[in-house]
């Protein structure tokens, strides 16, 4: 009965920064669900193969493999069914997909655009070739030249978390009165863009800044300990 | 323990065109609560100046008023609990806040660019002079200029419908199974540029096309044998 998470991690195996394995991480923690989560590498694909992807998270657990991190999410509320939530009912675990393909078409491809050039450093040698090449040819240039107007992208970027900042001017959490999946969800792809580049996504005025800070410091300060390029 | 919803309208009284009134209609029927949708014209500000607002919707129910289409929302939920649910429990609750959030903040802003010059064409002269006056302070421009580049401007509109179309692509309601608040906070920018403009927002082969097509035929049809000019 044992739960094992593929992490993905750098060149320093401690160094996790994948947004969807985040969110697994995240869940994991709010569940309190004991599990073990296995530094894993891009360049690894024989060792998650068995699970029919060749990107994590990859989640075991009872001789099963799930991936995918929503698919995950909802496994998890659906073997551990106790409080406390991640989704708070139905109607919350509907929606909480809609701001998982928010989180997955707005917010997490302007970080790319932000943090891409910034990944290869963190990764191992063999991890770097491999990213370079596979992002270079996904975007159609040199990783530098996709995240050379970042200056400028960075206003549009905090403009495109106006949805989220209206309702953390409301109340502390994105999922009401306590944290849940959807707040992990979109947490990923900014605890992603902190582990991996100094480049500062929010101003610190920001509601957004104040909420991430609160996830952060969640289950014991995990998120805030792991090591991160932007420590703002 | 009568309902009256104060519901904005055009010379024709029974255009009725507020994104944020289309809201509650669909919540009103979708929880089956007789009421009384009674026309309302942006000149006719003492009639709701009881309600502490001048502007609608102003729901009046058992001798008190509320306003704004979100605590209208969360009042016919609290005071008519039964089944069927708009939210689907807490979790929805506080996400379809978001959907709200994100509606008003990115879908609407985009949809008036494209829109507000329509509008004036459909009301009532007097409401037309203060529409066009207020509107063009708002804007600091002519309602033809801000309208100008819709043709441009509707394909980043699509773009920015994406998040709600990736749902719409896995399931037939934003709500999940069945349509709720979500499904109506949503569509009501949608009804609002149909009832005013012959402007075409959506491709027939968009899900989100579809799925608008779906919340024109609930309740037999009450969203789409009003009043409107685009019938595609």
């Amino acid at each position: 009965m044992s739960v094992i998470l593929h992490d993905l991690c750098g060149a320093d195996p401690s160094r996790r920064f994948s947004p969807y394995c985040w969110r697994v991480r995240m869940a994991l923690a709010h569940k309190g669900i004991p599990h073990e989560a296995l530094p894993w590498r891009f360049t690894e694909k024989a060792t998650i193969a068995d699970a029919g992807t060749d990107k994590v998270p990859v989640l075991r657990h009872d001789g099963r493999t799930v991936h995918e991190s929503w698919t995950i999410l909802e496994y998890l509320e659906d073997h551990w069914p106790g409080v406390p939530s991640l989704f708070g009912g139905e109607g919350g675990r509907a929606l909480a997909r809609f701001v998982n393909t928010w989180s997955d078409a707005v917010v997490a491809p302007a970080i790319a655009k932000m943090v891409v050039s910034d990944i290869p450093g963190v990764l191992a040698p063999e991890d770097a070739a491999y990213f370079v090449q596979s992002r270079e040819k996904r975007f159609g240039m040199a990783l530098a030249e996709v995240t050379a107007g970042r200056d400028a992208a960075v206003e549009a970027f905090r403009r495109d978390l106006h949805p989220l900042r209206m309702v953390l001017r409301e109340r502390p959490w994105l999922s009401g009165t306590t944290a849940g999946a959807a707040d992990y969800i979109a947490f990923g792809p900014l605890q992603w863009a902190r582990c991996v580049s100094a480049f500062p996504l929010l101003t610190p005025d920001d509601p957004v800044h104040a909420w991430r800070g609160r996830l952060l410091d969640a289950f014991g300060g995990m998120a805030r300990n792991a090591p991160a390029e932007d420590l703002t």
